[in-house]
């Protein structure tokens, strides 16, 4: 594919010599002179003067050498991605082995009754229970397992090793990476007489349209009720969400983030790695959260926030550049207090 | 069922209008007129105003509008966990697809020898290897794995892909959730000229009565010996318990909690979520720990510890309080400097 | 085996009677009088008094009881680790169920021109997809599932549950604990009009010679080019690594690790459990953290760090320290300031 071609595919404009062809994307330390790359982050904007690439994805107002080929469009990191779609594209699904015409392999575990629709694969070695209905389009792996009455739309991907528990739902075009759990019973018990007695976890899981999860994360059904992903929301990996909670649409969580059960996420919130959430709160649309913090409370909308507990991001970012120098501070306490009363040998 | 009805299995008393029917439960906010829902955290008495439930169940001393039928009890969320029971119950598991008489799938790879106790259920795609021994009334799911020499006890539940390591042993009426894993090799090491040898962990995991564990948890085999949890221990998802290490009885660990290896931690202790815990430590009887505390230290019985390192949880809330002021501190240390030595510039 | 016998292997001196049958290794509280203990960690010196093992692996250095036999050694632990070894052995394989005489279960799920070593064993209910290729002597447990064009050298454990994506490649002696994925699509997205457009992870992940991977843990694929895990680095359990990360040789990793992506770690590089890494930095050979340490920049090699930013763990250990005072040093403060201005009421 020239430049020109892939520009006119990206909508962006060909700085330089358009007719070279590029056959991949590379970062741009990596890029060789088949590659196309980009600039998107001003920390590797060093590179340019190195770079061997073919071409760099750029916007208009930044500084580049003249001798390097720019593909000058507004969003260098959207058009980078589909750079990566028209060059690499999105993974090929295998046909499942031992699939028979129906897409659906004779070693996979399947309710005669079970709804699979057109198109969609089913892995060997898959479990579709009874009363299970799945859309059309999607991918059943190995290993995964859908319990009674689980939906699943069209166009969605669920990796190997999966688990839905009864009841769960899932919208069209979700993605659940491998080892996850969906559905599993609230952390939910009635301490009474000196033991911890169980509730049982009558709700279920709804995970709405174009929601992607990473691997190995655990969403907990809820004791009444739902507990719901929205729209667009996507997990990273090893991510733990209490039952009854609620996250919005478009909300991005990082691996190791924990929230507790009856919380209600906003849309467009961020989660930094490792943040922990405390139940029942309440966190506002687009608020955005440092990793590791540790929220125990409310957050408006729009609010970044750092630290634990988390507050502000600007003043929880000035707090924590000065404990690295608390210390010292201890010391020069002490120094004023020697200095207040030098002949107070009383205190 | 009628309040009256219900409030003789709860051991309530009705005040108001018992012959009304309820089907179900419900948060105090969601509740409909159909629904009993109960008071049992203050966070949520605002709502008893609104609430459309056909009735509350509330301790007597809670003051509550007088339009609301009160189902009045000691401990009004035991109280909702049973009517949870009696209005919802327990899941119902699901006969084995392609069971046997026996309730073992034809899809599942059980070892000729193995025990499988009367009315257990083991799905497809579950493996029971050699010298397994499993008790009567459990369920197997599908993708369980349970190595050579794993025994399980009565009325035991293990949800789908649960992997259980060879030698280890489950109680009686154990709960694992989907995709934990239990027994894998302790995290153990001897680093010598250069590489890191690995030592043979030849011990086990005990698991008693009564436990529950999460989905996604992760709990290590023993070098020497066994890594037990004891009886009515509940873990919530995403845990990580260490090689050689003790759980008394009754704790309470939340998601993503880890415990290093060959720590003795007491009875009726709770951990709040992503609380971390270093090794070859010992943490006493009803130790409670916040979130996100670190522990590094042996904790005495009965004390309620937060922050990191831990320390008494009054203590650590005030320290973490100030400690959003630390920036403005510095601040207010630098102008003590300047009034303290206003003529002194060689310092 | 006698002591004299064990103390050849392990190239110790036996002082004391060396005729005396030892059969197991314990820890020095745990030994009976048939158990070989060890004496690694100085906290455990006060057990030597009261130990009642047949002997105990000491460096010639550490004072003992008489009474007790001592096996002296150079490395200790590196010596109860060998002795692991003559007394309990590692782990042994079982024979796949239903394996055919060339060891793959007449229950598994393989491609037909799937490359399978010599001695390789494949469990019921694990997946072996098109163009993967295992070498020699490897095992691949019971609902383990290798995607297409993995690949997997020799001498390799994979258990139960793990997961490999397509195009991933483990080298030899690689182990990988169960419920594990690796190569996972990585958590990237381009933000445009609203949503989060995923990018294609077209990369992989390569896992070299001699590493060992716990128990659920999530390892991602990168976007282009690979996630590396450098030879003989051990990570423990529920450890997330961002894509494009690459961890260098002989690092170790505890429990509830999250590395996001982009990250260059040296080589001997030691993270303690719930430590976070911020994405595109360089952690220099043989840096070492404290559990818990937030590193959110470049890191020299050979630093050892703590605390959140992390900084040299000395400072960050008596940051730590102080900020269990913190609420007292704001109250000494508010006195300095009282004191400072006694009839300044303006302020």
């Amino acid at each position: 594919m020239t430049l020109d071609q892939l520009a006119e595919c990206l909508g962006a404009t060909v700085h330089g010599d358009g007719s070279r062809a590029v056959s991949s994307c590379a970062s741009i330390e990596e890029a060789g002179s088949d590659d196309i790359t980009f600039l998107a982050n001003k920390r590797y904007a060093r590179y340019l003067k190195s770079t061997s690439a073919a071409a760099v994805l750029i916007s208009l107002d930044e500084p580049c050498p003249e001798h390097l080929t720019r593909l000058v469009c507004d969003d260098p990191y959207f058009a980078f991605r589909n750079a990566m779609i028209e060059l690499h594209g999105f993974r090929t699904h295998p046909e499942p082995l031992g699939a028979n015409p129906d897409h659906v392999s004779a070693q996979a575990a399947v309710h005669p009754e079970a709804v699979i629709g057109e198109e969609t694969r089913v892995h060997p070695l898959a479990t579709v229970e009874r009363g299970v209905c799945i859309g059309a389009r999607s991918h059943i792996y190995p290993g995964v397992v859908l319990c009674e009455n689980v939906t699943v739309g069209d166009d969605c991907i669920l990796y190997p090793n999966v688990t839905v528990y009864e009841g769960c739902t899932l919208g069209n075009r979700v993605t659940i990476h491998g080892n996850s759990v969906i559905g599993q019973d609230g952390f939910g018990y009635a301490t009474h007489a000196g033991a911890h007695h169980k509730i049982p976890q009558a709700g279920n899981v709804v995970i709405e349209d174009d929601v992607e999860i990473g691997g190995a994360c655990a969403i907990e059904r809820a004791t009444m009720g739902t507990t719901r992903i929205g729209k667009g929301t996507k997990l990273a990996d090893l991510i733990s969400i209490g039952h009854g909670t609620t996250l919005g649409e478009h909300c991005l969580l990082v691996s190791l983030v924990g929230i507790a059960g009856s919380v209600h996420v906003g849309n467009y919130v961020v989660f930094g790695g490792q943040t922990g959430v405390s139940g029942h709160i309440t966190i506002g649309d687009g608020v955005q959260a440092l990793a590791q913090s540790g929220i125990a409370g409310d957050i408006d909308a729009g609010t970044t926030v750092g630290g634990a507990p988390a507050i502000d991001a600007d003043t929880a970012r000035r707090n924590m550049l000065a404990s690295t120098q608390l210390h010292a501070l201890f010391k020069r306490v002490k120094k004023l207090e020697r200095q207040a009363k030098p002949d107070d040998s009383s205190n």
